[in-house]
């Protein structure tokens, strides 16, 4: 597999994605090649620093860099250059399997729509998350931040996309699928909530557990895929976080919490499009990027794009 | 004050709820009544076995009970001797100053709409509940069930509810308000998170804090107030109990994860009406109505229902 990483997106970019790449190599066997995306003299100077041979790596040269700030919409064709660019453009080429990167997301949803582009028949992609479970699943919430509000039929799409996901990426036979909700009766939440409840509930094929709460995330009672709009799955997915955070902060020490970390998981993929993509946090350093980027290798083995292909 | 106390509301009715009136007592002075509303013979029975003394307390006797499944919009025509109905009846002659039930949620919202009413001025209700932080605040989050889907003025409102309960109740002066997003950045959010956010920075008086994400949920960066919508509220509070549960099942031992645990806290009051009214979770047993009952007095003498009117 041919995994494009791009080295400038990233709070600290180039120099953490560079050491997360390279620690990244232990997962990689002869059958794959990362490719470093971005400025190749910087490229090149951090490898020499960090004592790494070249060869180990493809690099390609971009010469421009999509910033954090700037507009996701307006971007690509003043920076036609740019590592996202360059990245989207060798996928679309099929120059690569998968293709990661912790820059502008914003820019890298853009880039998706417009490159690799939307798998005929979805409606609208997701951000897929990983909740670390007290039972030791690991179960799925989306979307966890691309459409803040959404329509019922894309609810239901997403437990579609949740379940191909759950069962071809975390090996889960059959997911359950909940909808998340303020109370377990059908006739809670809101309008856009009640009606993908219905059409939820019809959906042949899909094993439907009905709505699920609040106090059953992170739980043995979660389901195996969460579907819910990207604002709340954006607050559960960060409020995850914020317990971690206290959890460290409060100097206890424990393996289920040590799970909750983030930067043991990496980055949320991109479902529905035509490729493998995933997107890390702008903050990550050089154990996310790794994780980020195993975690991309991965999916290219499990091509999620082309499964889902096949159903939708 | 005068508190009233709906003894036949919440999974554990009568007998845990009564054992939390009894407990309650402590928190009591010569100057407060609590006041035990539902089925007397009961009533008299249960405090018989606690070998509790009946002129501790009024007993007022209630002929009827609003189940649990009881359809909150019809039922008070059928059973108009229930104990919630002969409450808010209380509530609304000035016989009580706060009323207490830990019964059907949905009922508790439609008697205080119909009977002591909604505060002129005020669009929408809200139920608030308190989060506890790590830096030792307790915060205040709304609302967290009873409107899924807010119009951007009542998240306006809700901000300047919350600032009035925070500065009285809370005892904070100048409370900070956040508004929960998805992002820092002003362009986040659904439609009417954005039009809320330019309502909110330009309302004279409310020390409006900008965004605040999931990741500040809890923490040090949380603001005093945090508006959102009932659903994120709902799912918000109930991911803190999934948390809390998670740390008493991992065996762990830390004050401030302690400090999570919803039966220290009592219930949620409804804000914006024209009483002081606390709702409890149903599953409620001795200990949380003990301290709704504690909660529930504090209220009624800060009187936060006259101190809006006097704002709104």
């Amino acid at each position: 597999m041919r995994i494009g990483l791009d080295v400038m997106g990233g709070d600290f970019a180039p120099d953490a994605i560079i050491e997360g790449a390279v620690d990244s190599l232990k997962f990689f066997t002869e059958d794959d090649r990362l490719v470093l995306i971005g400025d190749k003299v910087a490229i090149l100077r951090k490898l020499e620093e960090m004592m790494v041979n070249p060869s180990m790596f493809d690099i390609v040269h971009a010469s421009q860099v999509i910033e954090m700030a700037d507009h996701p919409a307006k971007i690509f064709p003043q920076k036609p250059d740019s590592s996202i660019a360059v990245g989207y453009g060798m996928l679309k080429a099929g120059e690569l399997d998968g293709f990661a990167s912790a820059g502008n997301t914003g820019a890298m949803l853009v880039g998706a729509s417009v490159t690799v582009k939307l798998i005929p028949g979805v409606l609208r992609p997701a951000l897929a998350a990983i909740l670390p479970c007290i039972d030791n699943r690991n179960c799925l919430i989306l979307d966890v931040g691309i459409n803040p509000d959404c329509k019922p039929e894309v609810l239901l799409q997403y437990g579609i996309l949740g379940s191909i996901y759950a069962e071809h990426v975390l090996g889960i036979k059959n997911p359950s699928v909940g909808l998340l909700n303020i109370g377990e009766e059908e006739s809670k939440g809101t309008p856009a909530i009640k009606a993908a409840h219905e059409l939820m509930k019809d959906q042949a094929g899909l094993n439907f557990a009905g709505n699920i709460e609040g106090n059953s995330l992170f739980r043995e009672t979660m389901t195996d895929v969460v579907v819910c709009d990207g604002f709340v799955g954006n607050v559960v997915l960060k409020q995850g976080e914020a317990f971690h955070k206290i959890y460290k902060l409060r100097n206890l020490k424990d393996d289920y919490f040590d799970r909750l970390d983030w930067e043991n998981i990496g980055g949320t993929p991109i479902i529905g499009i035509n490729a493998n993509v995933i997107i890390g946090h702008g903050i990550s350093k050089r154990r996310p990027i790794m994780n980020m980027l195993r975690q991309t290798r991965e999916f290219a083995y499990v091509n999620l794009a082309q499964k889902i292909k096949e159903v939708i």
